[in-house]
């Protein structure tokens, strides 16, 4: 199998039920992967470029997992993004990641009705990652087809347990069905 | 004129010629518009929620200054929205910034040709913007027709100082344009 980078980019990590399960269970899934969560390593919030940036050279899949916060990505994934992929080394002339594969792998909190044209959002998840598409291709990243569980919210304070059962079980599916297209594009 | 709140979302402020130049153009042009440039205020990362929220409450119409970085908000912004926009202050049954109105302004590196189907990044600014306009619509804020502005990046490594009169000439146009843009609005 290839060399695969799972970079975890939820804000408030140790407050995840979602992203923290699906972590664990890749942990389990796919331990020769390689698991970078950004909030975990970089408490006071200063990303390390170069150890960022090695981890990226040494990958032939990449993996952003994430919630979907505000359609797009937490700040946190932002923020590693505007500042690991620079000039020369993600883009330009002198760019070092062209041929890698991207899954972009994402919770929701609304459903899939939602991101319908008739739903709330009256827009559907491919209308949502442009700004993704554009960068992947800029860098010459291959961003394959996207990952993403709706109905993954659990708040304590206005739901109940059984809500929080379902979501964690929705994401050890989650990760199962990542781990699938993963062995998919490492063969 | 209503009450407008000028937020420039620039994550490296300090460096910038083009933002720097719009926010110092609109200090001219709109004195009474109240500025935040979350660099400054926040050097340590460290938004106040309560203050943030305070500000936007008291507002007719806010803007957002940026530059585009990677098609979207730069992570900065990107963390003021996911911090300060929270449940029951910008949405939820409780939301508290209905019927305001909001003003993208960005500076973009690419050139207007490379924003068309045929140019260099396939996609045109609306449909970079859809993550935005699900956000505007999800708070019940209007989002107004975005000002922006090509060709705005100036690198004094690799540009000549010919590029930078240019970049501070469209940026001083840019700021004209939106504050026109708000005077309309404001009426």
């Amino acid at each position: 199998m290839k060399n695969i980078l799972i970079v975890c980019g939820h804000a408030d990590y140790k407050n995840s039920y979602a992203n923290k399960e699906i972590m664990g269970e890749l942990k389990n899934l796919l331990p020769q992967a390689k698991q970078r969560i950004l909030y975990d390593l970089y408490p006071d919030g200063k990303i390390d470029i170069e150890a960022e940036q090695k981890a990226l050279l040494e990958a032939d899949v990449i993996v952003f997992q994430y919630p979907f916060n505000w359609y797009d990505y937490p700040y946190l994934l932002k923020q590693y993004f505007d500042l690991v992929f620079l000039y020369n080394f993600a883009y330009g002339s002198k760019r070092k990641l062209t041929g890698k594969k991207l899954v972009l792998s994402f919770t929701l909190g609304g459903s899939a009705e939602d991101y319908t044209k008739e739903g709330d959002f009256h827009m559907t998840i491919p209308e949502f990652l442009k700004p993704q598409e554009a960068s992947a291709e800029l860098c010459g990243i291959e961003l394959c087809k996207p990952v993403y569980s709706f109905d993954m919210t659990y708040l304590p304070e206005i739901m109940n347990s059984a809500r929080k059962d379902d979501v964690l079980s929705k994401a050890a599916e989650h990760a199962k069905v990542l781990v699938a297209e993963l062995k998919n594009l490492s063969d």
